[in-house]
């Protein structure tokens, strides 16, 4: 079973990275572009015998305690089944 | 205009950050996780008269110049209106 964690910063978080990231673009003549974010995706594979509430919980056990700071970010699961 | 760019990692192409998650989240008592891989993504926003055409051109360019390294990184463009 295939699944996508999304881990982006919350709305109000600075974002240092998306800043250069920008100036980056503007400085490669690449115009048109007023804001940028960066966040993190996981593609994550699942046992096969895991049904999916059961994949939904074990997503959001790692989303919790590993792969996003819940201080500061946001995740969404999407499980692909 | 919003849109999203999700960079991750070719197939067969090693990923030690991904291979050092799934150890972490065994070691947090997580299972079920067969394997992590970790990718990029970036929440853009473009200015107001942009068409969706002209969007996805100035996301396709910032993709192949910066956002992803394309010899080892795909990338998808999705472009929200």
């Amino acid at each position: 079973m295939k699944a996508r964690v999304t881990v982006t910063l919350k709305n109000g978080i600075l974002d240092p990275q998306g800043k250069a990231i920008e100036g980056a673009l503007k400085s490669l003549g690449i115009d048109g572009v007023a804001s940028v974010r960066q966040g993190k995706v996981f593609d994550i594979e699942l046992g096969a015998n895991a049904d999916k509430a059961k994949a939904e919980a074990v997503l959001k056990d790692a989303a919790d305690k590993l792969l996003a700071n819940t201080v500061i970010e946001n995740y969404a699961i999407e499980v692909k089944g």
